[in-house]
């Protein structure tokens, strides 16, 4: 670690404290998250990172008197031990050594730890306060964020450019939706709900923005009530004439700064408000609360909706896979011709240089309007770090005979695409050849499931699992996450985990099929492709819905890689039809040269 | 309905309504369970068959001034039209239309709703008086329970002989149990717990007894406390001069209606007390807490340790299913034979006499003790009614080219049973093999499953589920329960299913598996067997434990109901490696007649 930004982190960390005295408090909570619990956080809100140095996606800190923890989940534990000072920091687990259980060994009776009720939800702020309680301590909000208080040159909020999501994209229009969700606003006995998430903002009212990496949201607050009728909380420079041209006569805009006071008013009015704990900033719960509403803890109301994705929206997610699976095949030939012309040279192919080509390729596709999120391009042992982020300094080559597993994706305006695959550079081994094409087996066991209406991701889970299990193998993340339509890569409430996921899945649904195996210090495997829930008629006998998954990733997948002896007839069928559309869909859009690569890349076996 | 059972029923909702008016409410609710929320209820304790004439195992009855309702299960949704009168009881669905809903609709503002607060648990009050309250009513708890001051000729609580159970099967002292719950207490801060749950005792004292049908049971209560010793609240007749001798000097006998004085001294100590707000009398409860006591509110420490047997009770399970196997044999070859002589003549084999035969050929095996459960004799199209119960008045003739199911088990002394074999009488249609293969197929594939340590049964439920879903086809219960040694063949926590069971399966859990189809009007098909969860090594290159299950059932499989050309190999290999063990392990126990049966029913495909 550089000496001088050890010395700015002591010094950063030594001025909070001294803040903490002047604030008369004991401690202070630093998450990772700002007020919309996303992933992608704006620099001025990048507080945990400026204190400590940790720039990962998740984490949260702990500063007290005496000591001062850094709490990481598993994707990061290399990670936190290469960014962040262990002299001012210790490192712990965010989920088996959580900060509750860390600040009830922690607090003295009497002390008082503060937080900012901006940052955090009512259920995150409940559990915290039950650890320090159990200390015998307190828990206390700040109005004033005392890392905001110290941190002389913090950046300015973003402030970008919005504009409005073309109902030829949207497939719905904000009324249309506005009314959908005053329905169930009337159904849940609320007569209006506070969105806090800018991802439910931007599908509710059609908009788009720029305010952080890679997602496009506006950030900002709505309330939407049960006639339909909306605030949204947003600087008004971010709404531009064409934005506001496309917003209707029910959609009033505010100042962020008159949420609070708006609140206040709904509360004195009696209003029954619905609030998700899980999501909603506690200042906003306990506002609130203090003054009179009803609140109606549940769900954001938005979510399910939004996760059931249009026939418009669907349709413009297929076109959308289909001209980014030409860009991979012009990547894929690319990387796996070039990286083996160069691997003995002095001018390898490095992880860096796939990820920027990658990249190139993507921006030169038509609606083409960001990267999805920071691409994962790990060659050998740096693709076994399943959240491996390449940089300059961490980029190494392609070798001979190692595994290259690249995960990335694209904003497109009819669509978000997420796609891994892994190929080899030049010969594998037995070995990798019979992970690889366990991890297939388990990729194509989801892919072809058919299942009854009210099943869940946590139920679906193991057959993507199975065929490692059965050779003792797992991994370690998720096998699907949900998929926003041009916004999130990541969104709820749709998952496939190990992990409780008690949401059913419903037709329009949008995932990722993920599964993966990673060997420490040698190589990582995955196999993504984006799938949609489909209903498929009625289970025999019976008045239940029978649904299935479509895929809508096209790109072959390694063939040099599969071991076809341990691959069911079933199994191959579905491989070589798979292979057989994505030949046929794609040819189309590709030169020649292209075309010849792509039809070798997926011949039948 | 007879004539004379309606006005009985109607004679008893009348005298309980006048005696409402008496205690001054306006309604009382009548659950299925007693104290002690077993499957099975002393007749003192069948209040709600007393009340509506339901026999179901789950229900719930709650009579209101001037409406009345019995809440039941889909097993039980045609049982109840034939015991009910529907001009006393309106008819509903226990979940999808629970009483908490309909009282919520029923109750009018001021209305005062009655239970008995022994006969539910904390949770259970809690849903319900959400419902009551909602309406503008108030739920309260009678001293005295109103049916049982109109129930005449109530009978007496059963007062059976218990029996020390010997440690060569329990395989364990109750001075180490306790030691190890008292371990558990300690850990979770709990001072003691109290044990509603007879098979928690009866697991805890090592004592068996007689209480209710078909499990061993002493009905009573105990408080464990963290240093191992116990209150057994007990009616001393129970304890024979054989049990006393057995227990050691940390278990006092005290009279049942002693526990109440006793957990209010303990409230007054000021002692945490464990209850299991799940299963626990919410008058247990409401005693502590209104006592002052600190109530540590988690799940019966007796469960976990009591589900994961040790070696002796896994010796001797596997023991008692080898000579289960051996009766299970010598009634299948009767039944597919006689069925068939006998089933174009006047005398028919029928469900009750096949029933019968397989009591009686089990009552001749060594140790055995009861029947686990009542059997399910299903023939035809009773079989698909998946917890029929076969009586005098429902048995139907076993018919040529019908399929006849039959679930049925044994308590034997050193180890419970419980298994269900699907056979053909006569010769089956192409739908009833591909219908009884895939649910084969869904046995073999939980049954060879293998997974990581933390892995539950609902992530497994769907590998069971797999082909029939394939097929667009399920089945509407669980796929495993757990089961007891000598004890319930029901138990908890650890179960296989698709809802919510959070419990991470371990080394030494029994537990059911069985798939099924069901195709109403026409068949049933059920294929259980008995599992242990065995811990088989490490994964691949991690310290996580790597667990599979040891099938224990030993019985053949009907070979004439199998489509060999829809399994695959390895499917194929299971099925006739364990038709091989059950040939080998069986034959020493059977005559040559029955050797020459099973060779023919165990012969590889």
């Amino acid at each position: 670690m550089p000496e001088s930004a050890t010395s700015d982190h002591a010094l950063r960390l030594k001025a909070l404290r001294d803040q903490l005295v002047k604030d008369g408090v004991d401690g202070f909570i630093i998450p990772r998250t700002d007020e919309h619990q996303g992933e992608y956080v704006p620099p001025q809100a990048q507080r945990l990172a400026w204190m400590s140095g940790f720039t990962g996606s998740a984490g949260l800190g702990v500063v007290l008197t005496d000591s001062a923890a850094v709490f990481v989940d598993g994707r990061y534990t290399i990670q936190v031990r290469q960014e962040v000072d262990e002299t001012l920091y210790t490192y712990k687990h965010l989920i088996e050594e959580p900060a509750h259980e860390w600040l009830s060994e922690q607090v003295k009776p009497g002390m008082r730890i503060a937080y900012d009720s901006w940052l955090q939800s009512e259920n995150q702020i409940k559990t915290l306060r039950k650890g320090v309680e159990k200390a015998g301590g307190e828990l206390v909000a700040l109005d004033i964020n005392p890392v905001d208080a110290v941190w002389s040159d913090q950046p300015a909020r973003p402030c970008t450019k919005s504009m409005p999501y073309d109902l030829k994209h949207a497939g719905k229009s904000s009324r249309e939706k506005r009314d959908e969700i005053a329905t169930i606003l009337k159904d849940g006995e609320a007569d209006c709900a506070v969105l806090s998430l800018p991802d439910s903002v931007a599908w509710l009212l059609n908009v788009r923005g720029e305010d952080v990496a890679h997602t496009p949201l506006v950030l900002s607050f709505a309330v939407i009530h049960d006639d339909g009728s909306v605030q949204w909380f947003v600087d008004s420079e971010k709404v531009t004439s064409e934005t506001m041209a496309a917003l209707d006569n029910q959609i009033e805009i505010a100042e962020p700064g008159a949420l609070e006071s708006r609140l206040v008013s709904f509360a004195r009015e009696g209003k029954s408000v619905l609030v998700d704990p899980a999501t909603c900033p506690e200042r906003i719960t306990s506002v609130l609360e203090k003054n009179g509403a009803k609140l109606v803890r549940a769900m954001d109301p938005v979510m399910k909706p939004k996760a059931r994705k249009n026939t418009t929206e669907l349709d413009g997610i297929r076109a959308a896979h289909i001209r980014d699976g030409a860009a991979m095949v012009r990547f894929l030939k690319w990387v796996t011709e070039t990286a083996e012309k160069r691997a003995e040279t002095d001018n390898p192919v490095t992880e860096i240089e796939a990820a920027y080509k990658l990249q190139a390729i993507r921006e030169g596709v038509s609606l083409f309007r960001d990267i999805s999120f920071d691409t994962i391009s790990g060659a050998g042992p740096n693709g076994a770090m399943c959240h491996y982020k390449v940089s300059e300094e961490s980029s190494i080559p392609l070798s001979m005979d190692e595994i290259f597993l690249i995960d990335s994706g694209g904003q497109f305006l009819d669509g978000t695409t997420d796609i891994t695959r892994t190929v080899i550079i030049g010969a594998p081994t037995d070995e990798m050849k019979d992970r690889f094409t366990r991890v297939l087996m388990g990729h194509i066991s989801l892919a072809t499931a058919k299942f009854p209406k009210g099943t869940n991701g946590m139920q679906l889970d193991s057959l993507a699992r199975r065929p490692l299990w059965d050779a003792g193998l797992d991994f370690d993340h998720g096998t699907g996450h949900g998929v926003g339509c041009f916004l999130g890569v990541h969104e709820g409430p749709q998952r496939i985990a190990k992990a409780s996921s008690p949401v059913a899945l419903e037709p329009g649904m949008f995932l990722s099929n993920e599964p993966g195996y990673y060997k420490a210090g040698e190589y990582g495997i995955r196999i993504e492709n984006l799938i949609i829930v489909r209903d498929i008629g009625q289970m025999v006998g019976l008045d239940t819905p029978l649904y299935d998954f479509e895929t809508v990733t096209l790109c072959p997948i390694d063939l040099r890689l599969i071991e076809p002896s341990i691959m069911s007839a079933g199994e191959i069928r579905w491989l070589n039809d798979y292979h057989a559309w994505v030949r046929e869909e794609l040819t189309p859009l590709l030169d020649a040269e292209h075309v010849t690569w792509l039809e070798e890349a997926t011949k039948a076996i």
